[in-house]
């Protein structure tokens, strides 16, 4: 049987892993995923559901984040996927299709599949920006209508794509979904947890979040689906015999400690959202570093507004070639200067995130980009 | 915002709630997920799929559970009611019904209901003993296919039940669906990790472990489904467009600090059910103490083989009827005496457990619930 190890990643480096940067815990949380570890604890004083849990304050903790998502109530989920699915499995019938972003995760894709519900995604501006407008999506509701015999029976729409963390004109595209008919999820796996939003203000009807990924919540994975009022009574409805459980988690969803991270981390969360301009301010500053200094080109929209940053990096695409290492230069030189997070083999392009930074790490990381170009 | 306060209910007390003695974590446990707690922390080393990585050892841990369980393959899951929906959900379609045993526990119901399948219940023996048997379910299976015109497209065992502890003859009740073309699916929540299973003896198609419950995992909620080979093409089938991403788990579902929990706990589990014979022996003497000395009765099949009592307790509903707490003086006393996991506010009959009690701390227990029918 096999070891699991220690990992020091946190400890011993700095991190530029998109994937992980937002989902880093805090000591409280630590705390509190220590003291309610074990398997079923959060339900000591169950009455009967987990969202109706007091003890810990499940219950109050649903409202406040309603509230701080600007939607009007909220279940809990084992992720973002998790909850793309419910959203899905609840208002699509057979015979319908959906309608993505064409830069939308594979979870989406995976959700959609394992409802057997078709996705048809919009076109891209292509490389190098890849943005998603308005515009594609009222194309693709038209083709879509006229392929499938009805308009889509959902939009799911990549807040912020984890390829280039590009930014979707949320309000016009929910605006042109409206208009259709076409209620509008929202993944906000890479944004609710990192910068404002208000899922009121963009006119969503849904909105997916990533608890692990985006919201600082450790001991497990979790995530959270907002919904508007008007959609309740489909997306959290409630079981015939056991009127208390909700259908589309089960009963009860995330029933260990990854609750109590969330809850913890809330607090942190409410307050880092409100200098979200300092992260857009350090991850541009990275890319014009980089785009300055030569050899790098960015992937994706200008201006950069996400902490996301994906490069075509030539300048080390020509070193990958002549080097020992051949495409594991890189990051092995970056893990030998203390900075992990790239995948492993690539050179040509790559992403990573200046989430979380400050500005002496962001300064090193900018250099140490720089420098491995001479080497 | 809520504080979550510290949960001391291991270290203050002696923790009798089925449903938690047997997913208190062990120490490298603690020690495991507070080094992978951040989020997505086991997805430093991801080759595209949960199950496919290699560091942590998930690809390795699954082929050992398989083998432990005397299953073919294993699906980590986000726990075994997820397990269930999972299977339901690959093998079942339109029209089709399945059959589970009256005993089952409602997240058997809410994964039908959630698939819209509707379950026929088996009945049981009824009070006191509530046993289930082969006949239960070969009558349940004539009488349900003659109501909806075909046979069950699954049956769900309860292996042990959460009410009375009371063990299923599997391997009987899976002959018999067998012999009508029904495959099993057997929710093993209160037996594996607590007690030897081998599927492959027990003749069942699926296992549903759940991880949290009764496998001593900790840092957020876990699961197994475990599979015979002739059913791995459908429910262990994958995305079309994301060929390493199972579809029934959405490509990765336990991707926190859960899967190395259980990783970590392995080893534990590999050991404890070589143990079960004690942990039975300690419910025939806890459950005897009590029978003998009066103003107890059972609830459930004797003999009793399982941690998991259920009593009926005139005795102290005599008490509560005088008592000024009413129902509640049982766990308050309970309580003031160091012994928690009782619902409060019952004194007719409660459930508890005696899983992972030394002899000592067994004794105590015994000797408390017999001296507070004097107060």
């Amino acid at each position: 049987m096999s070891d699991v190890g220690d990992r020091m990643t946190e400890e011993l480096y700095i991190n530029i892993n998109p994937l992980q940067t937002a989902g880093r815990t805090y000591a409280d949380t630590r705390k509190a995923v220590f003291s309610w570890m074990d398997g079923y604890a959060v339900c000591d004083a169950c009455k009967g559901s987990l969202r109706t849990t007091d003890k810990p304050p499940i219950r109050s903790f649903l409202s406040e984040v309603s509230e701080f998502l600007g939607m009007d109530d909220t279940m809990l989920t084992n992720g973002a996927r998790e909850a793309k699915f419910a959203v899905i499995h609840s208002i699509c019938e057979r015979g319908d299709w959906i309608l993505a972003d064409g830069n939308a995760h594979y979870s989406t894709m995976v959700a959609a599949e394992r409802n057997s519900i078709p996705v048809e995604l919009t076109e891209t501006t292509g490389h190098p920006t890849y943005e998603v407008t308005p515009k594609h999506f009222i194309e693709k509701i038209e083709e879509g209508t006229e392929k499938h015999g009805r308009p889509p029976a959902l939009a799911v729409l990549t807040h912020v794509d984890g390829n280039y963390g590009n930014i979707l004109d949320v309000k016009a595209i929910s605006k042109a979904c409206h208009l259709r008919g076409v209620p509008v999820l929202l993944n906000t796996a890479y944004s609710t947890g990192r910068m404002p939003v208000n899922g009121k203000s963009l006119g969503v009807d849904f909105m997916a979040c990533s608890a692990h990924k985006s919201w600082a919540t450790g001991g497990g994975n979790a995530g959270l689906l907002a919904i508007r009022e008007e959609h309740l009574d489909k997306v959290l409805r409630y079981s015939r015999d056991y009127p208390i459980k909700p259908l589309e988690i089960l009963g009860c969803s995330t029933r260990g400690s990854e609750v109590v991270a969330l809850i913890t981390a809330f607090p942190h969360i409410v307050e880092r959202v409100k200098n979200w301009d300092i992260e857009v301010r350090h991850a541009q500053y990275a890319l014009k570093r980089l785009l300055d200094s030569g050899g790098f080109d960015l992937l994706g929209a200008m201006p950069k507004r996400h902490d996301l940053i994906a490069v075509e990096t030539p300048a080390y695409d020509e070193i990958a070639k002549m080097h020992k290492k051949k495409g594991y230069f890189l990051s092995k030189e970056l893990k030998s200067r203390g900075i992990i997070g790239i995948k492993p083999g690539r050179t040509k392009k790559f992403k990573f995130s200046t989430f979380g930074l400050n500005d002496e790490q962001l300064e090193y990381l900018v250099e140490t980009f720089i420098d491995i170009k001479n080497i």
